[in-house]
């Protein structure tokens, strides 16, 4: 049975509530999950480890009796590095190591100036003390999300970083914990959920609090992630995964169904979109889609995905294509172009540009070293991927010189009293020489 | 009659519980504000305009008919630069400068870099294209804001800031307006509230959708914030205004007095905290707070807020004042000691550093030229001053070459194949020498 996707072209009359209509994504929040959450936090507040061990007894059906049977010690980590294939083992290695890399060049510098009558201003950069890492159990328990998240936190100079990783059923993911042990993560507790994320925000007489909690999770994760927001920082709350790619029509068009296919793969909300000015291309990558979908593990949640989400879209010149490109604001844009750089200026808002044939999404996200945490849902037309910069902060450093205090209180002053100040306006004036 | 402040001092038993009895403080989300908050963004989405004047003349009172009665053109905003007195407009202008100087040396660059096999990684740094600059009316209308927020967003490079300010019972800002004047804001409308946010984010006939909205605002303005987040940007929900003093006991007991009035005055809930290794000091500036207070316009204020959340804490050591600090984490920190470079590599947790005798808080709020948009309640453990690096956003580049693309693409088909996504692994593969 052959894909119904759905073709738009720029030329429709309605082509701009079309491509409203492909983009709308809304995240529901369901006052049922919101009650149970709040509830969840609650206990955890109240009643710490014991909460944690009976939750985690109910919803992870695990045997442990205490927050000491679901507590990796450090060896146990280092084991896992064991248990797994010698392969994957310098798979993780060599993404840590290119992750790394990359992200060393995102590490900002505190800087200061001083001005002639001796006024220094500055910025003070430092890490964040601690941060947690959640990460999902059972079969969206992704070993790279670990390297993801964990190696720009210590690159940053986190003193500590504490994962959490549910295991259904007393099931350990060895992968998971050897990633782990590969970022240099510090502690790794067994627990999940809504009582995972309240633990870390909170503490408990096991768990540290942190200072922000990052990492992905199920509908639970990030509505408790939502409500502990202030107490502490999180990262994004992530939509489903897309992928636009942009191609000249000169690519294989088996590689670009098959790019296409490994966003679909995700899961049923996920989004997969083609621009291309050449129809007969279209026609061609339809027809890969086609022939190549039968052959996939995941068929069914490529073909709902496809059906429910994704798009060809014909476009009459280059102009329009960057146009509904920066319209869609694509987690992962690939530029499957034969010269991408002269693509590059026009484009505004992407987490990820793929330039050239070469580069498949696929590299992206598991070993090319930049991060695969990246906005979604059109959210990069304002934010960025996780980066170094979101395990950092700054103070802003501000040292008057008697000269600078002095003629700096006039303009305070006049701007304090201004807006009824009085206070403000004295304190500056004190300085200012009599 | 005297002001009753607390005094605490890390020699007593329950200073720890003390200390988190005095940093509580959990802002309170209202189901009725909720409420009318979510219904006056549904009536923006579905009838624009005209919602969008009816809540004007309704909340604020104006007897404008039309969004052309609320909107300021250009040349009115350039007219407010005559309506206020010369003085006054300078001090804008030198703000405005040291503000642009400052935050040019936040703005961040595109970077890349090339690897051996000619495979080019790197990120890709742009502006927002439009931001929406909330400024609130009457008596919290503070044109200084103006300045901080809309300043950075230029730096920046912003196409369009967008700023609505509301004017109740028809009363214009004319500091408000100059400060936008200056500040090279680009359209002003005279709505405020949860209707004027609603606007932003979604866009009205009159209104452009913005990308990320910034600014404070009362409640209504704050909570609409956190519901159309994710549709847009928003900066962070402040706190009340906090200040930390740190003194060693040689600056003139007045001029720590006036500092802590000097945030003490915003709000009743406003926090206003001196730590001192000299008791006797501790009293001299308690002595100065009962001598200046009732010298100031805003007595009541001042001393509800001294009363409710401020505090003298008494410690033993340098080491003990820096501890007591950190856990504070606080929006404004004055080092107000004879050698406050010893004291910085000390300080891990703070928004902005006053350095020195001379550098009154103050001086920070109108014209050093850091930005007085600070993390508060202790969030400065997470986050940071408002600046250039929140009106631009980042795209990962990663650029495969043939060879790249070979030898990345076998570390990512092992991976993927371990997390069993198969069409990533085979997106890879194709570009994998045969």
């Amino acid at each position: 049975m052959s894909v119904n996707i759905r073709r738009l072209s720029s030329k429709q009359a309605d082509f701009s509530k079309q491509m409203n209509d492909l983009l709308s994504w809304e995240s529901v929040s369901d006052d049922a999950v919101n009650g149970r959450v709040l509830e969840i936090i609650k206990a955890i507040r109240e009643r710490g480890d014991a909460a944690l061990v009976e939750y985690s007894q109910k919803f992870d059906r695990v045997s442990a009796k205490s927050m000491a049977d679901l507590t990796f010690d450090k060896a146990r980590i280092q084991e896992a590095l064991h248990r797994i294939s010698p392969e994957q083992r310098k798979g993780l290695e060599l993404s840590a190591e290119r992750i790394r890399l990359y992200h060393e060049h995102q590490k900002q510098e505190s800087w200061r100036y001083t001005e002639a009558d001796g006024t220094i201003l500055g910025q003070k950069i430092t890490p964040l003390d601690r941060v947690g890492l959640y990460v999902p159990g059972g079969k969206a328990s992704y070993p790279s999300s670990v390297l993801m998240n964990a190696v720009p936190a210590k690159v940053a100079g986190v003193q500590e970083v504490v994962m959490v990783v549910p295991t259904p059923d007393d099931e350990v993911n060895d992968i998971v914990l050897a990633a782990a042990a590969v970022a240099g993560v510090d502690r790794v507790f067994a627990v999940g959920g809504a009582q995972a994320v309240a633990a870390l925000a909170y503490g408990t007489e096991t768990v540290p609090p942190v200072d922000k909690i990052v990492g992905p999770g199920n509908i639970y994760v990030a509505t408790a992630k939502r409500h502990v927001f202030g107490k502490v920082g999180i990262d994004m709350i992530a939509g489903p995964s897309e992928i636009l790619v942009v191609c000249d029509g000169g690519t294989n068009p088996d590689w670009v169904a098959m790019d296409l296919f490994s966003q679909a793969e995700h899961d049923e909300d996920a989004q997969a979109i083609l621009i291309c000015e050449d129809a007969a291309f279209i026609d061609q990558v339809e027809a890969s889609i086609n022939k190549l979908l039968p052959t996939m593990e995941r068929e069914k949640i490529i073909r709902t995905s496809l059906e429910a989400r994704g798009a060809l879209i014909h476009v009459g010149s280059k102009e329009e294509a960057l146009e509904v490109a920066n319209i869609v604001a694509p987690e992962h844009l690939e530029l499957s172009v034969a010269d991408p750089e002269s693509w590059l200026p026009g484009i505004r808002h992407a987490g990820a540009i793929f330039m050239g044939r070469y580069t498949a999404e696929s590299i992206g996200d598991y070993c090319a070293g930049p991060n695969h945490v990246l906005p979604t849902s059109g959210t990069a037309r304002y934010s960025s991927p996780l980066g170094v910069y979101d395990f950092q902060k700054r103070s802003s450093i501000i040292f008057c010189s008697e000269n600078g205090a002095a003629e700096l209180g006039k303009t305070a002053s006049v701007l304090a009293r201004g807006e009824s100040l009085t206070a403000h306006a004295r304190s500056a004036e004190y300085r200012m020489k009599k």
